[in-house]
Formats: structure tokens, C-alpha cells, sequence
């Protein structure tokens, strides 16, 4: 094809992927260029709009590191991310809603026995967390790993401290006992802003935005049987439950932390959690399957 | 908004933009959004794809260099950059058509008399281009910038060739005359296949599609009082001139480079070309503005 205009150049890019041997890979980039070009064509983009694209979106590549995932910040802040998960993550009514899974989860965090403290010295007001994980038919599911993180009261994780290096706090995993339960202390997390030193950042300013996430505690349940669940806690109340920057507030997540100026777990202000996590059976695996 | 599920999370982003005071921004943005996650809910992505897709995109970020732009590379195999300039670059009937930019312009080619020597050792068959520039009227344009870059026979760029350095061949600016004409000296371009050692490359293969560019030689002429044009002359014949794998051919753009065995202008093998660029006024410069 030799003469190119904006009117066929979606069809010749198309039938580009006619020797493409992977049916799925190919229904995902037409229907990528469709919707791109789409978009180009509507807006008109001008030639320095589609360089400052080009800009933004390398600005985005270089910013990643280890510790750091602009993209799926970008992802999380147009509402892919949590479009994702809503389309793939419907479960059953009365099992517990998933939301985003967020950039500051780490493959290294401590495996740690029920009842520990996992803020490990992260700023905040202590948190005793009561967490009972079972399956639809209200059973308890045994040994599920429980995978929980969180930001402290100064809206930080510590992968966001560079002072810490490598030491991991207010993160842990724990496994659910014969009842399906375990419990852990922390610390209360606060409303924090999302990275804004970077392109993404600076996109959330010229477009008029807060970067603010209402506080929670991010969970990841697996068991054997069932459907991972990946989900947050949120904080109730929170200036930011209607507004959260990367979309992932669901009613049925918002949970009561309860403060008490003093009471029987510690002498002094704390607050308590407490959440009965529902997870469905996985796929083939029938309903209410054993967790082992 | 706390229940955001996968109808009504696009009207949700969209929403948040409501404070923009860039109404631009607002307009590319909210169409953004609207046909991203159409294309999402279209092919029902996945969570490994999503995660794919977050790692192809870091990937070409950091493939990124001063002398590399993968995310250029990935706009024109998609062929976002030729839709761009098609509709941005709609000229009069006879004005020279434009086409892609390409990845390998550098703001630091040597300026150079008519007459010169731009392969400066670059290895290929001499090359013998004489250019003239008019507007629509057929009236030279005098003193307009020429600037040329190419691939040379081996289908390399000099910023391609690390033991080069900073080195600049096969490229250069040059004036036009009181006629409008300027000549130098180059090779003859070969086909080339675009950088395939990146994550565009690895989409091609994984797509079926080869990485093969007709050969050409790039143009940038701009003079004051016409619109800027950025464009190639494509050698004639060529195996690629139907499958450019960013889509830029034109067949106005496809010219003869004559072979000449011996001539006039060398004793043994040679070509030549002759091309007459075409500009037209600037918006608001009145047709046929002269060129100072």
C-alpha cells in the first residue's frame, strides 16, 4: 500500500498482522490500533502533541526502577488498572470484592506468626487487625496466606524511605489457623498522596487533580482452591472515599477502625480492625472446595 | 464516587478532569481515556496482559536513549506517527507531500556548501542529488534550509554505529541559491530493517511482521513565509515499497535514482537524482509569500 491517508491507515495497519500466528495477540493489537487511531483522529492531535506524547510517555519508562512503577501509576490514575479488575475480578454475591493491586507491593516481606507486630517501627497510633478468612458458605478456610501492606501515618511505604535501604516495616505475611483466623498488629494508615515527582504527577496537576488515596490496608489472600483475592481495607471516615486518585474505593470495602483511648490490648490510644474476608471457589475447583 | 465498576468507571475518569483549565488538555485527555478503556473492555483484558502491556511499556521507556527513541519506533510501526502527519500535513494539490519524521534526525548535522560531500566516508555507491525548491507558482524559493540524513548501504545511520561517536555522516544542511537549487554529494540509500534489539522489535517478530524500511532519503526544508516539510524520496524500485513498516510511502514521494555506470560526473558507478520540492505559504503568509 503505497498511498497512506488518515482514512485507510488503520485498515493497512491492521492487515499488517495478517501473518500474526497468535489469535490473541492479534485481536489485542487491532483492537489497540482501532481505538488509537480513534483517538488520534478525534482530537485531531497536532504534531507537538503527539511530541509531548512521545515525551511523557519515555519521561514515564525512565522514572521505573525497582522500587518504583510510574506506569502502572499512569495505569492506576486513568482508571485502567481498576478497569482490569472490575472486568476480570466479578465474583459472586457475598464474596469480598477485589480492587487494585498498587505499586508498592514487595516479594520480600516478612512471613511472620499470627500476633505479631508488623509495623516493625513505622510511624502511627497501633492498629490491632482481626482478620477471618472463609469461603462462601461461611466455613473457615485454613491456611490461606494473608499478604498484607500498608503506608504508615505519614502516608509512606517504606519502599517510599530511602533511609530504610532494604528493611521492611509495616508489611508481613501470615497464614490463617484450623478456624480460618489470624490476627497482627500495625499501625493506622493515612490518607497519602500518590508520587507526584513524577510525569504522572505533573499530569495530575495540569489536569486539575488531587493525588490523594483515601487510608487503607492492601490485602493479597491465596489458598489452594480458590480464587486469589486481591483487595484493600479502606478507612472510614476519609476526606478521599469518594474521590480516590486511582478509582479502587468499593462501598463493601469500606471498614470501621475503631479508636479506644485506652482498653484491654494496650494501655493508651489504639484502634481496632475487624474483617471477615470472603473468597470464592476458583474455577473448576467446585463450590466451597477445601482450602488443602 | 464509591462504587466504580466497569460501565461507569470511564464517565468517573472523565469526571475528575472537571477542574482542567487547559480546555485542550481536558479534550485530549477525556478522549484518551474513553478509547483506552474501550479498547480495554473491547478484548476484556486480561491481568497478565495488563501486566504485560505495564512491562512492554517500561521497557520502551528505558530502551531510550539520546540516540535511540523506542517510543517513536513504536508510534510509527503502529502507524501513529503517519497518521499524524496526515492530518496535520494536508497540503494543496501539487504542493510536495510530507511523511514520517523518523527517529534519526540529530540537530547537529554539519552545515555545508552546495557541492559537498555529505557521506564524509560513509560506504555506498556515490549519489549525485540535485534539489530545487519553488512554491505552487513554480517560483524558486532562495535561501531555504535543505536538511539531509540517510541510511547508507549497509541500512545504517551514523548515531547507529556506537564506533562513530559523535561523529555526523551521511547527513547535512545545505542552502538553496537565488534559483532555489542546491546539489551534493551522498551514497545510494539501501532498504533497512528499523532497530529490531528492543521491545518494538520483539512485537513485530511476535506479530509476524518484518522490520524493513524502502530505502530513502530524508528531507527537512523550511524556509520563512512556507509550512515547514518533512519528508523522504524513496528509491525506485525497491522490495518494501508496499510494506514500509512504518507506513510512509507516498507514491508521490517515490523517485527515479538513476544508475549510471560511468559519467560526466565520476569515472565508474554512480547514481543520480533530481527532485524539485514543492512548498506552499504558510497559513496567514499570503500564496506565494517570497521567502524572505
Amino acid at each position: 500500500m503505497r498511498n497512506i491517508d488518515q482514512h485507510n491507515i488503520t485498515e493497512a495497519v491492521i492487515a499488517r498482522f495478517a501473518s500474526c500466528d497468535n489469535p490473541r495477540l492479534k485481536e489485542v493489537l487491532s483492537s489497540l490500533v482501532t481505538h488509537l487511531h480513534d483517538f488520534v483522529r478525534e482530537v485531531k492531535l497536532t504534531e507537538p502533541e503527539w511530541m509531548e506524547g512521545i515525551r511523557f510517555l519515555t519521561a514515564t519508562g525512565q522514572m521505573c526502577d525497582s522500587k518504583r512503577q510510574e506506569f502502572i501509576l499512569l495505569s492506576d490514575t486513568l482508571g485502567v488498572s481498576m478497569l482490569t479488575v472490575a472486568l476480570n475480578q466479578s465474583r459472586p454475591a457475598g464474596a469480598t470484592e477485589a480492587t487494585v493491586f498498587g505499586p508498592f507491593h514487595t516479594d520480600d516481606a516478612p512471613h511472620v506468626a499470627a500476633g505479631a507486630n508488623v509495623a516493625e517501627g513505622a510511624p502511627g497510633e497501633p492498629l490491632f487487625v482481626e482478620v477471618e478468612v472463609v469461603d462462601l458458605q461461611g466455613r473457615p478456610v485454613a491456611d490461606a496466606e494473608v499478604d498484607v501492606w500498608q503506608a504508615d501515618e505519614e502516608g509512606l511505604y517504606d519502599v517510599q524511605r530511602p533511609e530504610l535501604g532494604d528493611t521492611r516495616r509495616a508489611r508481613g505475611v501470615l497464614r490463617t489457623d484450623a478456624q480460618g483466623r489470624t490476627h497482627f498488629r500495625s499501625v493506622v494508615p493515612t490518607a497519602y498522596p500518590v508520587p507526584t515527582d513524577g510525569p504522572v504527577g505533573c499530569l495530575l496537576v495540569a489536569s486539575g487533580r488531587h493525588p490523594w488515596r483515601p487510608a487503607h490496608v492492601h490485602f493479597l489472600i491465596r489458598a489452594p482452591g480458590y480464587r486469589t483475592l486481591i483487595t484493600h481495607l479502606f478507612r472510614d471516615p476519609d476526606p478521599y472515599l469518594d474521590s480516590d486518585v486511582v478509582f479502587g474505593v468499593r462501598s463493601s470495602l469500606i471498614a470501621p477502625f475503631v479508636h479506644h483511648a485506652s482498653g484491654p490490648l494496650l494501655d493508651g490510644p489504639h484502634s481496632t480492625l475487624k474483617h471477615r474476608f470472603v473468597l470464592d471457589a476458583e474455577a473448576g475447583a467446585g463450590a466451597g472446595a477445601p482450602a488443602r
